[in-house]
């Protein structure tokens, strides 16, 4: 049975409505509600991106998880998360950077991935030793079309990849859209299939590799984490993300948390469940981030 | 007639409750949402204290803002305030310390004027140049009765103190009381009475000049601004302390503001009285705070 506290997280998706504009910010001030303040965390606004170091005392400055928030392309910031990414690098021990990227309806795709790529070849300039990837929901989705165009585009690929409850699939197939229909509390079918008619157009191409990355060659990435919740429509995205990258030989773990509702991670430091998932992130992440060798040793 | 933004913190106190444990933290958060994310501020956690540095970017170090957040001794936390007091910080361009005192009633008075004194000596031990008290609400009070201790205590007095709708007057005498009845959005004279009561004990004396400072002796302090809105039952607070003061020889300011809601400034970033009175704060600080000679120069 979840927690009283991940019990909030259920509330929350329960009375949420799709956050567009005007009320995005108060949508995003309400999902941010969910987690509390890490401790022993600084936030600093960058000066080129709109974009925050999220840095926990002590954290080596060249070791750097790029972290990229959810909100469905349509909703959610820098500020939204920057708490749950905030418990996450403290509990890794490094730093994150936490960027915006155009949002939908105003900036369809390829904005996002073409925003998170910038924001990636921003971070590669400040010569850091080792980067890892995370994102939630489309954010989750958007962590791996990122390593796509960076590989399009000559750039080295990050370590590792965190992906929480991520959406990947803009076909909208999975059968988890039936089995978890009165489980979910907010999300549905038509209700994605409209996200991706807003983020893709009507007419977009729902197999594009850089929107959905279950059409991308995924070979020679490096391994993947997945959290997913029991109770999400979107557990089958989760699977077919970790199904598609092991078929390209990538090193894929998954794990699914009982009962608990999409992107449950976001109640960290109040939620048992949540402060679970992230200790699990952490100590699976931080081999890759924190240990890989220096680039100038050659052992990259 | 308020903008539609002021209106936001009108309804935001129509919606509140008396934020107590356990709800606390979600009490903190609902006030928060009113103000927007300040830009180009940097939130940095304090070792020593359970305090925040919000620095605006080229801010001198050593000039510095020390804010006491508001919520009746029971409620607020740095956090609460961080946005209010990053956009101040930022119109003033100097750094702000926001630090969380201990709350009624598991911490009764002189417990809040305690902590406060000891972050203003912290402070001081940093070797800074000149520091500008501010506070709103309960914390308006607590800028004045800080003062206080801390020269029983020997300490120098800060060079200026900002009061946003501060409440002082423990014996809620005032006939805004009446006036404003229906016109405050939440508080109320039997609300106040029962946060005296919370504060400082049934029996506790109500002309402590430490927890009330109209009976405080004033002479001798720096300029005073007080910022105040007219549908407020706490309105004769501000007029009582400023009266007290300029008796003592004090040098006040007090600005009405028509309409306007208790801490309506919390709506910085979003309505244009709230940033208007920003911008009033921090034209009026700015040479007391930023433009004093430095204390070697014997110029203080």
């Amino acid at each position: 049975m979840p927690s009283k506290e991940s019990e909030a997280v259920r509330r929350h998706w329960k009375a949420a409505r799709l956050a567009q504009a005007p009320d995005r910010e108060t949508g995003d001030h309400a999902w941010a509600g969910l987690t509390s303040e890490p401790p022993g965390v600084d936030y600093l606004a960058v000066a080129e991106l709109p974009a925050l170091w999220v840095v926990p005392k002590d954290a080596p400055p060249d070791r750097v998880l790029l972290c990229m928030h959810g909100g469905g392309f349509i909703s959610g910031s820098r500020y939204s998360h920057r708490k749950l990414f905030g418990h996450l690098a403290r509990a890794v021990g490094a730093r994150a950077l936490v960027f915006d990227y155009r949002l939908a309806p105003e900036h369809m795709h390829p904005a996002q991935v073409e925003d998170a790529v910038a924001a990636y070849q921003w971070l590669l300039e400040q010569g850091v030793e080792a980067v890892a990837f995370c994102g939630d929901s489309c954010g989750g989705g958007l962590a791996i079309t990122t390593q796509l165009r960076a590989r399009e585009l000559g750039l080295p690929l990050p370590v590792a990849t965190l992906a929480i409850s991520p959406w990947v699939d803009m076909e909208v197939s999975g059968s988890s859209y039936d089995a978890n229909r009165k489980r979910d509390a907010f999300f549905h079918r038509e209700l994605v299939r409209g996200l991706v008619d807003t983020f893709l157009g009507p007419d977009g191409d729902r197999r594009d590799p850089l929107a959905n990355p279950l059409y991308g060659k995924l070979a020679g990435f490096g391994p993947i984490y997945i959290q997913v919740g029991g109770h999400e429509v979107l557990l089958d995205d989760a699977h077919l993300l970790a199904s598609h990258a092991r078929s390209a030989g990538v090193d894929v773990r998954v794990d699914v948390f009982p009962e608990m509702q999409h992107t449950f991670q976001m109640a960290a430091g109040r939620a048992p469940e949540a402060d679970d998932a992230i200790r699990r992130l952490a100590e699976w992440v931080r081999p890759h981030l924190l240990y890989t060798g220096r680039r100038d040793d050659g052992q990259v």
